[in-house]
Order: C-alpha cells, then sequence, then structure tokens
C-alpha cells in the first residue's frame, strides 16, 4: 500500500469516523484539555502478521494532521505480542478520538492477513496458490483483498467484471436450456472479452473433461476429495490451472496442496476474520 | 429494522455493488439472456438466528426493482440447515449478478446475531445482559449493532458521543496530571450534558469505591476474577450499573452473569464475526 | 474546535461553496488579477460571542491555500462592534470569492453563541443550565450545538438516538392501547439501554408524580406557569433532573431558572438565530 | 416547486435525517410497535405564508414510503393559527420520527416566505421588488431563495456566477491600481459573457453618475438616505435598474420603495429567519 | 443495459442535472404552466446506431418520475434522418428541463456506437475484433465501454486492475534496471494473480519472438506497417492473441485485419467521438 | 484555472481514478519497486492550444502528493508538435498510475481549447465572439466551459438557471395556448429577475422585428442564410445583441462574423470534441 489510499477508502475511513462521531467525544471533551501531549504505541498483544498501517496513519491523520505517526513496521511483517508497531506523539485527546477506528481497521486487515499466513506457511514447498474469494465486508473489498496479499496469498476474481466464473446455478439456468457445460465454456469464450479468462466449476470428473476439452482457462474442483482431486489434475495435465474450493481448512490444506493443483480458495479467509489483538498505550511525558 | 434503511447502509450497499461491478457482470452478460426466469431459495446451512432480510431485499432491488423478494422469516427468527428464508423471483440474470452481495451481507448480520445468541442463552435467568462494543466492522456500526439486538443482545454506546467512557487511557492522561479517579469522574458528572451517563473502567475495589463514591453512573469491572466481581458488585450494591468487560467467552459466561453485574460486554460478537452459512438455490421453472 | 472538522461540516462547505459557484466568479475574474494582494479583517459590527473561526479558516483555504488565516479570537469570545476577530491576507481575489461563504457560517454560529449567551447571563447564580433543542437548521446539527456551547449553554439531546424523550405524542399513541404514563415510562427503562436516559414530558402535577414515581430520570415541565414549576421542582425533590420547557424567553428565564429546574430549554437559539453583524474590510497594501 | 427535488436537496435531507438518526430511534423502538396507525395534522400556529410542503412529504417518504401524505395547501399559501396544511397517514412510528426533521425544514421556509411576505405587502402598489441576497444558510441556497419567491419577492443572484457585482473591496482593489470606477464598469462590461449583466454599488452621487455614464446595467445605493435615493433615481432615469440596499427594515420599506427603485435587497430575510411556528398533531384512530 | 444503471451512472446524470441547474429554469418556470402537457419524440437526424435509451429514460425520469417514457427502439438499433427513437409525453416543463441533459447523453452513446459500427462494418468477415481503449471522457467509462459494444465491438481492459498491459514506459523503466523484455514477461506472468492475462506492447519482430517465447497471453503490436504486422502474425503463429494498434484508421483498418491480427484498437472510438444528431421535438395535444 | 478545483471537479478525478482502478494496478505492482524514480514529459505532438495543466497536476497529486508536477505554461497557451508542457518527477510506479487519466483530461481540454481557438482566429477583426453551448460531456461543464475561454471564446449560458432562452419548443408550448411571440417575450421579462437576460430563437426576419420590439435583450438568429443574418442585424440595429446559431462551420463562420452579429455559437466545440494529441515519456535518470 505504496503512495495514496484510493476514493473509496478515504470514505470509508470517513464514515467510520463519522459513525463513531469522533469529532464529538464528550469524554476527552469533558476531561482532556487538548493541549496535554501523550505518547502512543500500537502494540501487538498475539502473533500475526501485520496489515494496515498506512490506513491507521490516515486515521490519525484525519482527526489531527499535527499528529506525528511513525510507522515502525511495513505490512506483511510478522507480529508476536509486544511488537511494537507504530508510534502516535501529539495531542492526547486527538489521539484518543482516533483510537478505536484506527484499531478497527488495523485489527481485522492484520487479522486477514495473519490467517492468510498461516495458510500459506501450511502449502510452503508446494506449487499451490492460496487465494481469496469474493467472500469479503461490504465496503471492505480493497483493504481485504490486500490483506490477503499481505499474508503471502493471491487474489483471486476482484470483482464480477474481471473474469467469468461458471457457477452450478449458471450451469443450471443453461440446462434448463438443454446446453452441456462444454458448450456453455466454449460460448463464454467466444463471447468474452479477449482479455478475461473463463473458469468453471466442476463437480464430477466427466465435468472436468468436458470442460478442459471445451478450453476452459481455469477448473474449479468444488468440494471434491483429495483423491479425486489428485486425478482430476492428472486429466487436465497443464491445459488448464486447476483451483480447489470448498469445505478446506488449516487440516486439510496441506493434503489438498499435494494433489498439485494450482490455486486453493478460501472463503473464511474474509468473510470469518478473527481480529488480530492489538493495543494501543499511551504515555504522558514529563 | 422496520421501514427505510438509513442513507449510510444505502450508501453500503451501493458502494458493495460498485466495488463488486456487479452491473457490469461478462458471466451473466455471455451466458444468461435477461429474460430467463429464475426462482432462487436463501436457505440456512448451519444452526444460527437470522438477521439482514431487508439488507438482502434492498440488494437485490437496487440490481433489478422487478424481482420479488419475498421474506419467510422475520429478523431474529432461528435457523436450523435447511430453513428457507426467503424467496427471490424474476430474471435469473440479476439474481445472480446481487447474489454475493446479498450474501456478504445476511452471512455477516447472522452471524453476529447468531453468535450473540449463543451468549444470551448461556445467561437466561440471570439478571445480566449481553452488550456490545465499538469494535465493528467500519462503515457498518448500525448493522453490526442492529444485528447484536436480533440476537437478543442490547447495544452500550453506539458512538463516542452518546455517553462518557473513562478508560485506563484517560485516568492516565488525568494522573499526569495528578488527579485521583474520583475527582475525575465528578468533573465529568460536572461537565457533561445532563442526557450523557458517565461510566469508569477501574482495574481494582480500590477503584470501585472510589467510582461509585463520585458518583459514576456505569462501572465497568475490567478483567476481574468473578470472586473480585462478586465483591465488586457487593461494593456497589445498586448505586450504579456494573459492566463485566475483558476476556469473557462461552465458557466463562454464565459464571460472571451470576456474579450479579448488570452488564457484560463481548467485543468479539462483532470484531471476530463468523458468517453464517447460507446459501441461495436457483430453480429454473418449467 | 480544536482539530479537525468532520466530514459533514467539510462537506457542508462544499456544498455551500458549490451553491455559490464560488469557483466560478466572473466579478474578480474580470476585474482582480489573481497576483494582486489583499489583506482582510473579519470584524465585529455588534456586540455578541464569537463562534465560527475555525470553519471560516476552512472556508478560505478550500478556495485557495495559500491564504494565510490569522485567527485572532477564539471562540467563546466577547465582540463589540469594531473588534478584530481574524486576519486573512494573501490574493484578493481567493479572498473575496470565500468571503460571503465564509461571513455566513460564521455570522450565523455567532448569532446562536451571542443569543445563547445572553440567556446564560440571564440566570447567572442559579442552578440552571440553558439547553438548546433538536429544532436547528437542515445540515447544521453539529455547528448550531458547537455554537451553544460556545455561547455557555449545553447541549439537549444530539439526536433521537442519544436518549429517550416521551413527548405527548408518544404518549397519545399509548394512552390509546390505555396505558397511563407511568406504565410507559416503565417500559421505555426496562427496554432501552442501559447507556441512555429516559425523560418524559408532563404537563399536570398529577403527571409529574407519576413520573418520579416510575423512575423517570428526567422530567420535562411543558408550558407551566411558574408557580406550578416550583411545586413540581418541589414534589420532584431531587429524584429526577427537572427541564422547563416551552415559550420562555430573556423577558422571563431567570424567574424560570429560581424556580430550581436544573434545564431551561429554548427552541429559538437555533430555530429563530439572528446572524451577527461581521464584516470583512479589505486593504491593499502599497 | 412542481416535479422533483433537486439532488442537493435530496442529499440535504438524508444529512439531517442522519444527523438526527431518524433510522435509530430508541424512544419509538421502546414504546411504539410499528403496525400502530395514526394520523397526523401539520398545522399553523402563527399567521405567515406556507413554502416547503413538498421538502416535507420527501422528508416523511424518506423514512417511509407507505406514510400517506395529503397537502391541503400549495406553497405560497395565508396560514393562519388553526390553518390545517397537511395530513399524514400511516404508521406513528415513521411519523414520529420524521416529525422534528420535517418540521425544521418547513418552520424555516415558511419563516423566509413570511418575512418576505410582510415586504411585499408593505411596498404594494408601488414598482419595487423585494429581493434577497447571498446571505442564506449555508447549504440551504435553493430553499432559501425558493421561499422568498413562495412570499411574492425575487431573487437577486442566485451565485457568484450568474452576474457581476462590482463592491466596495472590488472598487478599493482597483483603486489601488488607481483607475476610477467608471473605467471598472467599462472593464467588466467589455470582458464578460454577453449573458449576464453588470452591477456596481454606489455610495454617492457622484458614483451614481459614474456608473450610469459608464453603461452599468444595474446600480446598487447603498445605505443611502431616502432623499439622496430620490435623487439618485432621477439622476439614473430609466438608463439602468436602481437597487436600494442597506439597513432598510419594515418601518423604512415603504419610504425606500416610493423613491422609485426598482429593488429593494433585504439580507435579514435569509440570515436572521424566525421560524414560523408549526405543529404536528397526531390522532389515533379507533 | 437491461436491468438498472450502476451507482456511478446514475451518480453523473445527478451531476449532469446539478450543472445545468435542470430543478431551477427561470424559461420554463415564467413561460410553461406546469399542466401543459406535451407529447415529445427523440428522433434521429442522421445516420447511426443508438445507444442510450435507458440513460435517457433515467434523465426524464429524475426530473419527473410522471413522464411516461416510450423506447420504440433497443440500444444497437441502426438509425436513419427520421427514426423515431423515442416518446416522452407528460409535463411539457418537465420535458424541457430534462431535454438538454438527455439528448448530452444520448448523443454521445450513439455517436460512440456509431463509430464503432462503421470500423465493424469494415473488418466484416475477418477474424479481427474492433476494440476500445482506456483514452474515455473521465467519469465515462462505464457508459463509453457499453456504447461500443452496443456498435458491435469489444472492450479492452475495463481498468487498470483486470488485465497486465506492459508498455514502452514499463520497459522503460525495466530496461533501466537492465532486464530484458521476455524477463519482465516471465516475471510479470509469476507474480500476477492467475486471473489476469498479461499483454506486452511491442515494436519490432525481434521483440515480437521474444515475448511470445516468454508466454506473453496478447502482444500489441504498437505502429508496424501491414507487412509486418503479417510477419509478426506468422511468428506467433497462434500461440498468443495479436493485437494491432496506433495510427489506424477507417481507411486502413480492412488490410490490418487482414493481416491476420486478432484486435484492433482504435482510441478514436472515445477519445474523439462526433455527437450523432437527434433532436427533441414537442407536440402539444389538443 | 488559479487556486483551487471546485467540488465537483475533484469529484470528477476521483470518479476518474476509481473507474480506471488506478490505486490498484498490476502491471506496476509485479514491476515497478516503488523506489524506482523517473522524469516525465508531457509533450505536445500536434499544433493546438493548451488546457488543463492543473487538472493534471492535481490528478497525479491525488496518486502520489510527493510526484513534483513543474507546469513549464500556462493554460491558453500555443502547443506545436514536441512542446513541452508540464514535467512530473517522481515514483515511476506512482506516473504510470496516473498517466492516463490525467491525459484524458488534459487531452480533451485542450482539445476544446484548440477548436475554439480555430474558429477564434477566423473571425479576427470582426466584433464577433465565439460562443459555447450547453452540449458538453455530462459531469464536464466546468471543465469544458473553462477550456473555451482558454481557446479565446466565451461562455453562453452557464446552465439552465443563468439566463432565459426561449426556443422552438417553448414558442410551440405557448403557440398552443394562441399567444403571439412578443407576447411570450415581454412575459419572460416582466416575470424574471432583474439579474436575467431574455433571449429568444427567431426563425424569419417577422419574428425578428416581433422580439426586437418586445424588448428581447439577446435574438438568436436560428439556421439563417447569411443574407438573411445581414437583414436581421440591420433590423435590430443595436438595440438588443444578435446571436447566430446552427450549422455553422469554419469555412462558413467569416461570412457569418461579417453580418455584423455579436455572438456566433457553436455546439461542436465541447459535443464533437477531438482529443489534442499528448503524450508522456518518461525517462529514467541515471
Amino acid at each position: 500500500m505504496t503512495q495514496q489510499l484510493p476514493p473509496e477508502v478515504l470514505n470509508l475511513i470517513d464514515a467510520a469516523l463519522t459513525e463513531d462521531q469522533a469529532f464529538n467525544d464528550p469524554t476527552t471533551q469533558t476531561l482532556i484539555p487538548d493541549d496535554v501531549a501523550g505518547d502512543g504505541i500500537l502494540r501487538a498483544k498475539a502473533v500475526g502478521v501485520l496489515a494496515g498501517g498506512e490506513v491507521a496513519r490516515a486515521v490519525f491523520h484525519r482527526i489531527d494532521p499535527n499528529l506525528v505517526v511513525n510507522l515502525l513496521l511495513e505490512d506483511g511483517s510478522d507480529l508476536t505480542p509486544g511488537t511494537d508497531i507504530a508510534g502516535v506523539r501529539g495531542s492526547a485527546a486527538s489521539i484518543l478520538r482516533a483510537e478505536r477506528t484506527a484499531l478497527n481497521f488495523m485489527q481485522r486487515m492484520s487479522g486477514i492477513a495473519t490467517a492468510t499466513n498461516r495458510y500459506v506457511r501450511e502449502v510452503e514447498g508446494t506449487a499451490a496458490r492460496i487465494v481469496d474469494t469474493r467472500k469479503t465486508a461490504p465496503g471492505h473489498r480493497f483493504l481485504d483483498k490486500y490483506s490477503v496479499r499481505m499474508g503471502g496469498g493471491y487474489n483471486h476474481r476482484l470483482n464480477l467484471a474481471d473474469g467469468i466464473l461458471i457457477k452450478d446455478n449458471h450451469l443450471a439456468a443453461r440446462a434448463a436450456l438443454e446446453e452441456p457445460l462444454g458448450a456453455v465454456v466454449r460460448q463464454a469464450i467466444a463471447r468474452a472479452s479477449h482479455t478475461i479468462r473463463v473458469e468453471v466449476e466442476v463437480e464430477s470428473l466427466e465435468q472436468v473433461r468436458e470442460a478442459v476439452d471445451a478450453g476452459a482457462h481455469i477448473i474449479m474442483l468444488d468440494n471434491m476429495t483429495v483423491d479425486t482431486m489428485r486425478e482430476a489434475v492428472a486429466i487436465i495435465d497443464g491445459r488448464a490451472s486447476v483451483e480447489a474450493s470448498g469445505g478446506i481448512n488449516l487440516a486439510t490444506v496441506r493434503a489438498v496442496a499435494e494433489t498439485g493443483v494450482d490455486l486453493i480458495s478460501i472463503g473464511g479467509l474474509t468473510h470469518s476474520t478473527d481480529a488480530l489483538d492489538i493495543s494501543l498505550d499511551l504515555e504522558f511525558p514529563g
């Protein structure tokens, strides 16, 4: 996340500060004179991977551009309990108004990076990539996908527009028109723009054959056993990328990776994120 | 969630559909003629509590106002695998464009309602209320807090403006000014608007006494043992509301509730939500 | 108003400059070359209390970040005709484009602070606080309420969410259900979140008794005579906060305050504001 | 205000409902079941002129599109205490959530229309038009100017772009360049687009002569006595429109009008508006 | 353009109506009573291809939802002078307020469709597709690309995110790091998400060989002669898609298509659009 | 375009960068490390007039505020192939992300300025001004009209609100009410605000007489021959401004100007703009 944050992230930061009424905080208004200086440290309280440094900085600066935010680590860095992530120095009242929103962003983003990284480490040494899905928190697509990359994962489609993915419901629609999977794949390739790949979700080895013969660029093996996946990989034999999907967890991901699939997609990275525990400790000089 | 959705939720729906490029979907554009009719069912695949029916309806209607969305259950209803939640009838292409975004909302919201409800059931028969925190997904404050209520929980502060909560960092700021907790509480009460309650976070029984003597309206017991909480409740003796906070989970919540505290706050309800599994199955009539 | 302005105020500034087409001003375009320097002074032309310094600065900077805005007085300061409020130095054309919008904000805000302050001075020495209402100019809630504080007043509810206020229309709705005032108050307390106070509007001493016995936290005496208010205060006897409301003006407010009420709400502070007269005088060095 | 409201007004309605948290109202949530029907009447409590019927309707519909809003009077109609303005029928809870915001708009708008109308009646029979200024509440330009028209007044410039108005500060800038008023007016006419009129503010009869000789289309007589204005009108003799401005009130406006000026501008119509008293009474059928 | 328009298009319509002050039109306000009914016809005055029917409808409905808009032709239809495109019936004043904005959209969109279609017809019978570029009018990407499809063209990348396109400036950056084209292509493929294709711009046959050997998915021939393109196609020999780009016009496009390239990109379709002449004729029944 | 850009232009820049996903560019992400410095030159590749320097600068700074943008020429300057327009120095990746959007703005704006300037030069020495129309690209009104001024042209109405223009459709509406043109013009003048001019479109010399006698301020000669225009000018004889409109091109504009008309409006300046060819060349120091 070099350079600037995109408009939708700045809007989300504004929405978050507005919904928290961060510019209207009676606790600091009644108790902390604006000229009391504080020295805050964002500090990890668990093992994980950092994401969200620049976003947290933007939150602090939206509340008070005079706060000095010093990022000690880059996104993607490993964290253990006690690791110092960033310093924030300036008006204590400003720091306290921004604290919760900054942490809400960083804890979710680091939680995604951390979960992703656990899967990535689990498949280390295989050729399989861990990829995300479109099951992101509404409004957080850019940040969720960025956090997956910070954890060492890769992104699947960013949105509906940048790839064709023919799923069971699409096939059912065409089946109602009595068209076989192969014909559907061929039609998608023929009609789509040349910049787009065509992926198809299959549930049986027969469908695998049909898909690969029709020229599908990516084949998604949906909820197959490890053994069936291995057979599918053999059938496809390099003619398409292979994605494993559905019900894969930390306990099973290594075995899936060893079948030779290229991609393993994990919806839970973004739809069932555990926030990484990070605290802000404030000290008051002299 | 009767009547209309607030502007910030409509904006979030638009942001979610924009980031998913739902109006620009080559999969349906190349494969599903707009006049193919479909009949979709949103169906639970796990045990839980529903939230998000009206939001999902708004998502479908934003894509295509001609879709007929029939909510079969009200938010707050119990779900088991196979429970039908809602029907969506109309252009199959429209249903498919909206599917992921509608589910992303409903799965997160129902996940929050479900987690809340587990805690609520655990403390049944005690006087303790399960309450949320401000640790919500950025931009989702309204929906996250609503979902907690649908699960049977209560809301803590909606935002910084609607209550004073003096936490360790605030006390540290004042300690730097050499002021004791009691004086800080008294000042907050004196200066605040009369519509606002003053809560203070305490870490010892001594602080409990100081807070209650100073007239604090709510006292938050931070990370105390069950025994200490019981003592604190006895000391406070009805002169203030008592909130238990910090590190409480499903295994310990009952014991905490039985100490006599009024409120138990659980950050994980909203910061570490597990999406509830809900699917959309599409059928094609005749 | 330390630090930054909230998003809704920045949006309002942008809306104000857009509706005034301040970036498209043929008067300065045809007459004032951009490099003509000017030296402007914002100066009071009437007795009052200042509010809006930071907002005016933001307006000038939105038009031209190179303008040097020097606030000579803090919000809340007393003004008399001729008091210098702020200096603005830089491109004369920029100053002239921003002038009207900057003054529109500052004159309204100072008008509110001034009116509030007149009431505050009138009740000096009593325990009564002057409070505002929700009768603010649409889109100006934050600024109007801030200006009341700058005039020495206190804020009533910021919005519908941060308190329960049971008014005649609510009671009428429940009366249609044949429920007495006391039962309504008890139900509100039982169902509401613990962070929220419950206020009820009463029109007779009988209702006062019913409300206070039911545990209402705040009792609003609606359009009562001074004598009846005094009786009501005696009946309530410290068991709830007491608010006087309805038809109170500068001539009567002292007598109302001396009844012992805690709060006196004045809708006119924000719904019938007189702009405070402030001018911008421009000089041209050398 | 036929047909639809412009985007900036819809945005202002959304901003007003958001700042009032109208979608999050614990008073109605805890007390009024959504299916309780109510029958509301908007009723004048003072003498005045109505403005804001369509805006109020839009506010009610934004909260609940099922509310039936029946406008009994058109904007511009005369009101006396007790005049029924509009009926609102449907969910009582919805009506109560929208009430304050709908009234805040209608009371301000009717207040402007009422004040304008008082001036308009005062000059009846003369050729003078009552016009507004750009001293409107930020964000309310469209509504404030519309309300002036509803009161029988005319609009001066809507914004900086739709006319040239050379004021003292502009002249001062040019004087620093040692240019006389006449030359400034001529330059403005020569450079401006042909769709734009050029107005100049003058403070003496000498300046009047200079302005009219230079071809100014409108001449603003700033803070002149009635006698001087009469002389100015004679000098101008139909060669330009004449506007009287500065310190004119209801007591003096007739005498000003009788000098023969074409336009009398009154800043107070919009910068020091008194809300017109309008109430919403709710009844509960059966 | 079935179903609903995306948020960015609705925002653009609002921006267009706002910048035209379509809700504030003194011409119709002073001359056309709102209840005068009119019957408008959108009619082609030139040969071309239609695009923008739904957008025009949305413009009319944004001004007045009671207007009845009857689209007589689907987007993509052929037009000749005199072809009736759509009828608009209702308040004449409403039709006149919306007219210019509706036409501004439809004339630009139809202009793009028309220009595209001329190229498409020119290459009929060859395998080459006419594709657009990212040289669209700012804010019009969705509409411009849609219009290209309506003219029978295909879309190139929608945006930077949905494909890798290595251009001369990227190669220059890597050349500064002393890396050859082939290595750059390989690195892009290795690091990119699997859903993304990698295209590279080449300027010589040597670069063509290097690119295809490195596995580039698409090769863009930049400003080559027809003969060199033919050689390039032979070298690539089906191992990658081939795009011709740069300085191609209606006179040369057929010869380019016959070289066997797959894609011909034409920036002028969207950066130098000629509006298609379309008029709105209004009649007044009875 | 001195000082700051208006909110609608900043929003358009954000919309343009968002639709191009400029913050999410896999080409630079995979290939160009953020710390590779580049030195870019915006350079004209055709003869024309520059417009858009400040807008391009804002685009680069929105992507990366650390880019140093050095505008070498002011808007309105003449360009020939090879003219250096501006330098951009800093992170090469940032420059490449912003390049297309910056050029899309500057090429359209310079295209408008260039076309305008061709007409302006053609009528040099006559009294006629070249003016634009409201046929601008939706969302680009401010920039399109600004670019016309940079090319030496003048602006016609900015929007519907700042002038009355009675066109054939308005006259048809009134004709249905059996009212002659003169009466319509008189009514418009009587009812309109005094800051607004009244223009009427005429199609015959008879209508010219009727319009001028009724006091129309501007008379638009619609699609008349040069000879008829000359007669019309004679009839009007300085009593109103005269605008020639309809089907005028570079070949005929001089003859039209020599008829003595004051204004010549050319819709094609903004509805059929040819982008001016401008390139960004990137070099890598050392």
